[in-house]
């Protein structure tokens, strides 16, 4: 197999045709390969249309996602709206008028596009494994997962950053660097915009409910932001998992990435099994992984 | 600038400060590096919010082009809907009941899921030299474009193929690969899925509308099936250019792929120069590189 791939690129599907696809894979994993979502680095988005569950990512943004829980819980966030949404790139959600006052304590965050690079286990969150793909990738030397979420790394520059995939959460800023703070954000809607890389700070990704987001209706501004004549979309309340009472919240497991039933998602899509494929990519990209989310409830 | 991309993957901002972005590359830009789009090989999809305009192509899909044609040509297309949209892959579309008989001469089709690699520039339509882009792939050995369309090969397999970027149209089949006539026809709204490349014959892409799809609601059933609660979004009518007035045409101009001017928007987007950029990226994925649309009438 390794040699057809290498001299190739593809392999034929008869090769593989016994092998596992994702969802066998999926339903044989231990429940040890799952971990619970921490209810206080959840943010739950709510919209007229449903709720928008966002994991946080405090181990790579620190300053960004303390500024963002304490905006959810001085409730500066209830009644703005989304201002933008570009095809194939990001839906932005703001204070449209500028007129919410930001609350005490929150300002211009210091970039956090990305951290140094561990030289050992302790230099990053206890559950940051590093988790490679061997497949390489345009962008950076080194790609993979740490804590469930896409990363990629540098060992020149000595710098590991979130990448910009499908659901992933930054904050927009201006020109300015430091011009961030959390008030206004984003998420990525279509083909990872991965130039945006180590320019934002990442802050999290959608679990659940990003189709909330992306199926909303284009801006017909410049750049997708909403003209006057769009009705722009309200979002009701932003609030951190941890506040609301147990039956309130949407508990959801995420698939461990540094556990063998992930390694073995990603071999079940670089080598798709199922009978639709003529031919396999023996290859993935970082963004094409599915990272799987569960009920909790259900297990 | 090549010795510090090497290294270091990026290369600050300042490095290229006075380079042109791309707006100004196009406003730059001669009439000559742009051509005309073929009404003849240009597909209406007319829905009820507006026109989705598609380029086809002939010279990587022959067969399916001919049939889907004919199938707009004998009003196959007017009436059936959009019957699935599944987050960050495809929206697809047919007919909903599989109550519209195949016009005569309809059949299924042989794949032509690739093209063997030309040996010479006679080897593939007069328009399709292949541009290639610099940063490699995760996918295949060479990425770049030919006659507007993103394109992958292998000399290894002597084989070139339209690559599954956003935009981009291709054709359902079942698990047989000659079961796909061209009735059901799907536009990718997400991440590049590239496992789909050789796997599906790809038939054009859409120039100008994509958003009249991608903004679509998502189907509640698997895959994104719509399911018998949602309604079904209808297409009105599906039309070749060429068959209608001049007047209700979108006359519009694609920038040659094989031109200086797309050569320099490329490296505009390889080394994004906005202040914005705190870093350049240095490289640019395939499906990142935008390709150059304007409205003839405006020039």
């Amino acid at each position: 197999l390794f040699i057809l791939c290498t001299l190739g690129f593809f392999t034929a599907a008869a090769d593989a045709a016994k092998a596992p696809g994702m969802p066998q894979v999926l339903a044989a994993s231990p429940a040890a390969d799952w971990r619970a979502v921490d209810a206080e680095n959840t943010l739950y988005l709510e919209l007229p249309a449903g709720r928008v569950v966002i994991e946080l990512a405090p181990g790579f943004a620190p300053l960004h996602v303390a500024n963002i829980k304490k905006m959810a819980r001085t409730r500066y966030y209830d009644g703005i709206g989304v201002v933008r949404v570009q095809d194939n790139y990001v839906v932005q959600w703001a204070d449209p008028d500028n007129r919410h006052p930001l609350p005490p304590g929150i300002d211009r965050t210091p970039p956090e596009f990305d951290l140094p690079e561990p030289k050992s286990a302790s230099g990053m969150p206890a559950d940051a494994a590093f988790t490679r793909l061997p497949d390489g990738d345009v962008y950076a030397p080194e790609v993979g997962f740490s804590a469930g979420f896409p990363v990629a790394r540098s060992k020149t520059l000595h710098r590991a950053w979130l990448a910009h995939c499908y659901g992933m959460v930054g904050v927009g800023r201006d020109i300015a660097v430091d011009s961030g703070s959390g008030a206004e954000l984003y998420m990525v809607l279509g083909h990872a915009p991965r130039h945006l890389d180590r320019n934002v700070a990442l802050v999290g990704r959608v679990l659940q409910g990003a189709q909330l987001l992306s199926e909303l209706p284009r801006g017909g501004g410049e750049l997708g932001f909403y003209t006057s004549g769009q009705a722009a979309v309200k979002i009701n309340a932003v609030r951190v998992a941890a506040d609301l009472p147990a039956g309130e919240r949407t508990d959801l497991e995420v698939l461990r990435t540094d556990s063998k039933t992930f390694h073995d998602v990603v071999e079940a899509r670089r080598n798709r099994p199922e009978d639709f494929f003529q031919v396999q990519a023996g290859r993935i990209d970082l963004c094409n992984v599915p990272i799987p989310v569960r009920n909790a409830a259900r297990h």
